[in-house]
Parts: structure tokens; C-alpha cells; sequence
């Protein structure tokens, strides 16, 4: 098949388009750089519920319903879908979607998932078993602290290669008809353990993953970076973000020219006292919706490679003394001009 | 397109095959009624590892690996991987992952995840977007008593209606090119929940999915019961089976001929104390394994729809109160003859 290339990429022959997206955030997102950019700021970091779990499911299906209607469909239509966030057992997602009755493909790629997501759903279309497919990806800063490290009433004190979780979610509609934007391919990417231990650093046991993925990308593609206008990775923040690009240059590629990090992007640390950046599932989701697909829809960008990036850290494989694999997927999103 | 049929079903234009699987269990399982039937029966609950957990990728790793050998292909052959288990984050599967070094999609679907599995890797082979794909399910009855309910130690008792979770990982090849069955079609369910609360009797919670899919199943395809030789829920054990025939009476349809539950099968509640039967992603996965597919590789059985349920719990949402929706992820599984 000629959709297969390289070692672990795929190149649509029939490209899925993304017909819209939406972005949820919370307040702190809100008022961060990309504020205004985001569909809905909730104030409320509850959503209206009673518990942080609830919260995260509301935050889902405000987003779920906004996508809906700024594509002017019925759920109805959505014939898959595909999502996930951090919680055990994805509670946040299957909650949510009891509401949905759409066929739930649950996914769990740590706060890779916004591109697990993207590539399961470019496949179901791109092979014609749905003409749409909803994915999406979520988090919350409280109902992740809450599953990872401490109750947010310890007053816990975080280093500064510490992240801070996006409260949000992104959604977004795959399908066969034109869009905003076309997904022309995908490089999903393998587990990689160097055996980092520090929870309070995932930036930098997430970059080798995200290297290995880009640099599987840029070899099976056979593209140089700067056939990208942006390599946009998930939630390595500051830290994990220089340690891609220096793994990069190791293996003779510099992306410095054309890097960007949805962590990076999304809080202003100076203000925000946010530390090496934002992180979660939602962090690369909301940032994908609300400010990389408007500038492929306007043509400002012709091409990139959105490398949402996952720690793949559990409490229980913490406090057992294993190490923090990392995880990262590359879709290859392209204009539709 | 015709390949979507109905309103949920896929009727693959292009089949792809199981060119083999392989099957894992622990001891117990080892001296039920299948017993004889498993590829490797480990008598160490612990694998030779130090923890549950490490014990569990243990048995993914073994499950891997034979699956391989009795298809007689490499690692490297296999493009993508599609496998979860229980626990939270995934960590069975992502430390399993982290030596095969192929590029996973991380899935939860509770005991559902073997169908999940099933339902992406089919669609992923029938696309052209791999040649061989893996489709993987594990469970462990101690590191899921972890995470689940109650430590070990502590000895507590188990009404009749709980079920005992299978230890043991059931690994899949799907290929391209034919071996000893095929996938002709997918029923990807949604999820359901009538609102039950008691996780010691999770085939009640998953009865009203299963129904729901095979329901979907048999209208998508227009097919009666008896167009299949056996209709094989994954863990509904004794309560949830007789709940299953009975919401299915209710809408007309009769499967008490054709009906199958892997968690009845896997143990004998008189000798082995596991009172509803057998549950556990594991559970499906081993029995479709060792015990469906060679029927189907005979031609003893023609055809048969697959169907591993979920209960969708975690220990927050139901300290939470909140109820146990079920998930169930329908396979359409075909004798080659």
C-alpha cells in the first residue's frame, strides 16, 4: 500500500479534513497569552458540579456541543468518537459521553492524546468508515492534581520544572467532507523510557519521545523542519522544549527556527507563576483549536506537525520507583488553500 | 459508502484477517475448565517481577512474543500496536510497550479494551494503513484487586454476585494477508448506563451494553441470532448473562441458543470459588485465543459476534457515588472455510 511510508508514517491517499473545532478553558487559561483566542472561558473552575471529575465531564461536553454547533450538525451525525483524558479510567470521558450516544473509542496517550486521537480518527475517515468523527481531549488542573500528586489543600510547593495542568478541552470534528484544514498525514510514535523519574520535570522525560517521533516524521516524510511552518509539540514547556531541540541538533536537524510548544504558548509564567509551562491533555487540545487550525484556515501556515506529547506516569508506578516513559504522536495538518 | 452499515456497524469492503494470537494465563485459570486449552500457563502469580503491575507486562510481554513465534514474524513487522488493560494510566501496557518498540495506541475500555482493540486494528489493516497490526488485552487478578478494591491482605469477602478477574494477557495479530479467521464487520458500542451503583455485581452494570450492541449488531446487519453460531459476551458472568437474554426477550430477540459468556466458560464456580465467573480485559482476550478462534479455524463454527463488555468504574467515581456505565465493542469474527 502506498499510504504506508517509512518505518512508521502514514500519508493519507484520501486526506480527512477537520471541519471545526471549539476550545473550553478555565480561568487562568483565560487569562493567559492565547485568552482571547479560546471559544468559552468558564470562571467557574467547578463548571456548575459538585466534584473535579464532574467539572472535567462538563468542560467536555461544553466543548463537544460547541463544536457541534459551530459545524452546524446534530450529534447524531458524529458516527465515532474518540477521546480520552489523564483520570483512572478515563472517568472524565466516560462520563461525558453517556450523553453523547456515539460509539466511544476511549484512549489513554497521557497528554498525547489530542494526537492519538487525531490519527485514529484520520484513519476511521480517510478509510471510509465514518463520514464524521469526533476527537477530543481533556484536562483539568484540580481532578489531575488530585490523580498524580497532592490535594490542592496541602499547599504543596512545585519546583520550577514543574508545569501547571490546562483546565480544558478540545474537540474537533474529522470528516470526509472539506473543512478548515486537512490532516495529509500522521507519524504515530513509540514509547520511549530513559528512565527519568521526575514527576516534576515531564518536559524532559516527554523530549526524547517527541524527538523520536519528529525525527521519524521529518526521515519518513523525507521533509527538512523547515518544510514545516511550525513543529508545534504538546506540553514539553520551557525545559523540555530546549531539550528536544538539543536531541534534534544531536541527530543533525535543528527545528530551532520553526519550534513551538503548546505549553509555551499558553501561560505567561511571569504573570501566571506557572513555572515551565502549561501541561495535560488539554493543553495542546485547546491550543490546537483555538490558535494553530484558525491560522492554517487563513493561510497564514501552509503545513505543520502538531506533536501532542504524554508522560506516562501513574501514582502507583511513581511511588514503585519506575521511571517516566514518554510518549508523542505527530499529525501533519495542512491548509485547505 | 457501503462499508458503514446501519447505524453504528462497519461491514469491511476490504476483510482483514487474523493471521494468529496467542494466549497467557495465571495458575488458576490454568486449572479451569480451559485449562488445557491455553498456549502458556505461568504458575508464578508474580511473573519472576517484583510488583503486580511489573508481573502483568510480564505476561503482555510473553502473550507478545508467542504470538510472534506462531506466526513466525519479527517485532519490526508489526506497524502499530492497540492494547490496555485495567490500571490506571495504562501502566501494564506502557511498560510492556516500552521494549517492543512499536508505536501504541494506548486504549481504555475497561474489560471491553480485546473488542476495542479488535474494532481499531481491523479498521487500521482494512484501510491499507498497516499490514500487521497487534491487538492486545491484559488483566491481573491482584493488581486489579488494587486498583479496584480492597489490598489483598485484608481478606475481604466477595458476595455472589462479584466475579473473580482473569490473570492473563490474549494477544492478536491482524493482518492483511489471510490466516486462520476473518474480521467481516464491527459493531463499536456505546456507552449505557441505567444508573447501577454496586461494583461486586458488574454484570448487572454491563447487561444493558451488551444488549445494546448485539441489538445494534443483528439490525445493522439484518441478522437474526441464529445467523450466528455463538453470540460471546466477555465477562457478564452468571447474573449478567441472565440479565442480557432476558433485556433481549424484551426487545424480541431470542440468544439463549447461541449465547456464550467467556467469564461462565473460563471458570468452574463449584471447584474454583469465583462465584458470578470470570471478568477482566484478560478474560475475552485469552478465551477468544485458546478457545474461539480454533473453532472458527476448523470450520467447527462459521461465524460469531464478539463481544468483550465493560463496566466503567474507577475507585474516585464510585467513592463519588456516581453509577457504573458499561460499554460493550461488538467483532463480526469469520472461519476462513
Amino acid at each position: 500500500m502506498t499510504q504506508q511510508i517509512g518505518k512508521q508514517s502514514i500519508k493519507f491517499d484520501n486526506e480527512p479534513y477537520i471541519l471545526e473545532s471549539a476550545s473550553v478553558v478555565g480561568d487562568k487559561e483565560g487569562n493567559g497569552p492565547l485568552g482571547a483566542l479560546f471559544d468559552n472561558v468558564e470562571k467557574d473552575p467547578m463548571f456548575g458540579m459538585k466534584t473535579w471529575e464532574q467539572a472535567e465531564s462538563e468542560c467536555q461536553k461544553k466543548a463537544v456541543q460547541l463544536v457541534l454547533d459551530k459545524a452546524d450538525i446534530t450529534k447524531s451525525r458524529l458516527r465515532y468518537m474518540f477521546g480520552g483524558d489523564l483520570l483512572a479510567q478515563l472517568i472524565a470521558t466516560s462520563f461525558s459521553a453517556v450523553e453523547l450516544e456515539i460509539p466511544l473509542f476511549g484512549l489513554y496517550g497521557a497528554c498525547s492524546t489530542m494526537g492519538e486521537s487525531l490519527c485514529l480518527a484520520g484513519m476511521c475517515v480517510s478509510g471510509g468508515f465514518a463520514d464524521y468523527a469526533l476527537a477530543m481531549a481533556s484536562s483539568h488542573f484540580a481532578s489531575v492534581e488530585k490523580e498524580f500528586r497532592f490535594p490542592l489543600e496541602y499547599g504543596n510547593q512545585r519546583p520550577y520544572s514543574a508545569s501547571w495542568t490546562v483546565t480544558g478541552c478540545g474537540a474537533v470534528i474529522v470528516s470526509s467532507t472539506p473543512g478548515i484544514a486537512r490532516i495529509s498525514g500522521i507519524t504515530p510514535g513509540k514509547i520511549v523510557d530513559w528512565g527519568l523519574k521526575d514527576s516534576m520535570n515531564m518536559g524532559a522525560c516527554m523530549a526524547p519521545a517527541a524527538a523520536d517521533t519528529i525525527y521519524q516524521n521529518l526521515q519518513d516524510f523525507e521533509r527538512a523542519p523547515q518544510d514545516y511552518d511550525r513543529i508545534i509539540t504538546g506540553d514539553l514547556g520551557t525545559i523540555g522544549s530546549k531539550i528536544l531541540i538539543d536531541l534534534l541538533k544531536d541527530k543533525g536537524m535543528n527545528i530551532s527556527g520553526c519550534h513551538m510548544d503548546c505549553g509555551v504558548e499558553i501561560f505567561n509564567d511571569d504573570r501566571q507563576d506557572t513555572h515551565a509551562g502549561g501541561s495535560g491533555c488539554g493543553c495542546s487540545a485547546v491550543t490546537l483549536s483555538a490558535y494553530v487550525l484558525p491560522k492554517l484556515k487563513s493561510g497564514e501556515w501552509k503545513r505543520v506537525l502538531f506533536v501532542p506529547t504524554g508522560a506516562l506516569l501513574s501514582k502507583v508506578s511513581f511511588n514503585e520507583g519506575e521511571s517516566v516513559p514518554g510518549i508523542a504522536h505527530g499529525v501533519v495538518i495542512e491548509s485547505m488553500n
